[in-house]
Formats: C-alpha cells, structure tokens, sequence
C-alpha cells in the first residue's frame, strides 16, 4: 500500500473486553499477540473489519471471540471508539471497543493455538506492559460496566441460568470491587421486579440451601 | 476505486447532532445535501475523516461543526458507532455518531452557504425523509441525552453562562418532554451542590427578577 493510499483509508479494526468471573473475582481475556505489531504483548482479543465476512463491526467482534475461545457470547455491547494517527504503528487507525459477558459455569478453557497464548487476568489489575493502548480499554470498558451496574443494570449474563440472592450479590461485588449491604441490596431486587423464584428448586451441595432465582421473563435491565 | 479496494477499505466518517433550544424547544441541526448520494435531502452534519487533517474522529466532529456554523462547541461526546455494508451506497461504511450541544444565546444564524442550506429541526419530531439512517442516528442522540438528564448530568452547556433555576428547569423539560415537579426538582440541584449564586445579581426586563446562578466550579455533571 503507497503511503497516499495508507493516508485516505485508516485501519478500522473492532477489540472485545470479554469479562467473566473466577473464584469470585472479575476477570478479563487478553490473548499474547503471535504477529507484529507488538509481538509477545498481552493484548485484549482483536482483529482488522473482514468487509467480505462481516456485516457490522458488532460481527467482527463476534468473529474475534468465536475464533478466540470458540463461544457465542449473550451480551454484547459498545464502549467507545478509539481512533487517530499515533494509536497503531501501521498508521491511522479508528478500534471500536466492546465489551462482552460469558457467563461463569460456561467459561472456555482458553487454551489457545499452537501460535497464541490467552489467560484470564484481573479485570482491575490486568498487568502492566500490555500491547498498543489496551491498559486504558479495559479501563475504559469495566468503567462502563460498573456504571451500568451502580444505576440499575444487574450482572445476569455473568450468571448460570438459576442463581442464589448471594451469588448475585457476590457477582455484583465483584464488579464494584466493594462489599454491598445485604438488606439495601435485596431491597433494590425486589423493587426492579427483575427476578423471579424458581418453583421448589434450591441450591445443591451445601447445608442450608439457598432458593435459586431466574431473570423475570421480558426483564430488559440486564448486562 | 477499484471494486477489490472498496472492499478492503471501508469509508471512515463523522455525523454530529447538534442540539440547542429555540423557542423553549429542543432543536437539532440539518443540513441540506448539496451533493451525491441522497443530493436534496435533510441529513445530519457529517463528513468523511480526513487523515491529513483530522488528529481523531472527534477533529472531524469539530471540523464538520465549525464548518457548518462557525462554532467551537462547549461539549461534543460519542454516541455510538454504525457500521454495515448497506448504510451509504458508496460501499462498507463506518460511521462514529456524536452528540453536541450548543448554548441558547449562542446560536449561530445558520444561514447555509451557496450550494447548502442548513435549519433547526424538531429534535423529538425532524421530519420524515431523512437521508440514510439519519432519524435512527437523531433518536440515539436524544436517547443518550435523555439518559444523561435523567441519571445525574445538568444540560448546563444548552444554557448561558448565568442563568434561572426556572431556565434551568425549563430546559430540562424541553429535553425530556414532559413536566417536573419544582420542589422536587429543586431539591435535586440543592443536593448535588452544583450550582451556586451569582451574588447581587438577577434576572432582567421581568418584573419580579429571579437570582441568577453559575455552575459550580470544577462541576462535572454537565452536559
């Protein structure tokens, strides 16, 4: 590509902030980066729009975590959009940033492919040194998950299908990095309406079992 | 363009909802297309990204603004991002929304040029026949303003630099299209310390003068 042509077409390219949850803390998928830029970095999962393959960059950004980790995730959302001249070393480049939610008993075991590396890292501390301006995307994403959930969103993809009140909370906490307070919590549940009981089932394997919950049905205040 | 590039090479833009209030009312700008494709039809202010020119798809925002009105906009934000190989005739397109705001008292007479006229438009209402996917774009960027008015943010860069608590409100309500309730609402602003008084000094040309006050400094709820 002439250096003209590189000026008139930037790189348009979609990076995804997947996070989910692991022995209670919030963690986010980077993948080591197996070709340059940026060789050996950790970095969040990304890759250049496909015009031919994708319909919409929410569709590269499936593709990205198809290829990465083999699953189809419930939600999907955008952050923001990064773009500029100095963000790439391949020259002006504009990156959509999503973030996506796997829910915690479907985790892959992200082993990766002969070329590449992927782990879980904590979603508050993912490590220094990470590839291109990735530190402040997930910054930047779990800002954004945290907003929805402080104002009236809850974590139910992050979740099994059937969950207790306490694991709930738990996933919430997670996200806030604070403990809630019980009672102001099951308040705020009860008044959003937001779940239901599940009829007679009840959490297995521990002495006081717990009453499992489901989102009510049509409930549309979920990440 | 070869059909091969096209391909590769998505078109890259920015379009601005430019929102302001005349008359007591929310209005958004337009812009007459002067050229291909949709020549004639009322759109939103938009331009391709031109790298040699443009640090960012915000400097393209702000270029197109001062283009179009001559204004160095007080706020400009992401709204979302649209993308798809139907959008523009012209090919696979990219296109990043903003949304800005504009004060009342600084609304340029957006008197168009040669070739481009330009008018305030209804925001809640901009007419049937918008060019490409311009009244879905409109209705984003009132929805992400709304959002914002309603969680926590003051609409203060649609006002002038001293204002009423009643213009204050008025605004408010222009925006979300239904009535408050004043004490309520005026226990709101006395519990988010935003504002302070302009001491000794008052509304004019009215016959009982409200007191005029300021955003606080270093405030950072506006909008």
């Amino acid at each position: 590509m002439t250096s003209a042509r590189k000026e008139l077409f930037p790189l348009v390219s979609a990076d995804v902030a997947l996070f989910s949850i692991e022995n209670g803390r919030l963690v986010v998928l980077l993948v080591k980066r197996a070709n340059p830029p940026q060789r050996g970095r950790w970095a969040l999962p990304g890759d250049v729009l496909k015009p031919d393959r994708d319909g919409s960059l929410e569709d590269t950004a499936r593709r990205i975590l198809r290829d990465k980790t083999g699953l189809e995730v419930p939600y999907l959302a955008q952050v923001a959009t990064y773009s500029g001249p100095d963000r790439d070393p391949r020259g002006w480049s504009v990156s959509l940033l999503f973030h996506a939610l796997v829910p915690v008993d479907e985790v892959p075991a992200v082993a990766g492919s002969k070329t590449e590396a992927v782990a879980w890292a904590d979603a508050a501390a993912p490590g220094a040194g990470l590839a291109f301006d990735h530190a402040r995307h997930i910054a930047a994403a779990l800002g954004k998950l945290r907003e929805k959930v402080e104002r009236h969103a809850l974590p139910l993809h992050l979740l099994p299908a059937k969950f207790t009140l306490t694991q709930l909370q738990r996933t919430v906490e997670a996200i806030l990095d604070r403990d809630l307070e019980k009672s102001a919590f099951r308040r705020r549940l009860k008044a959003e309406r937001s779940l239901v009981e599940v009829p007679g089932e009840f959490e297995r394997g521990v002495q006081r079992p717990a009453q499992l919950y489901r989102a009510a049905d049509g409930f549309e205040f979920a990440v």
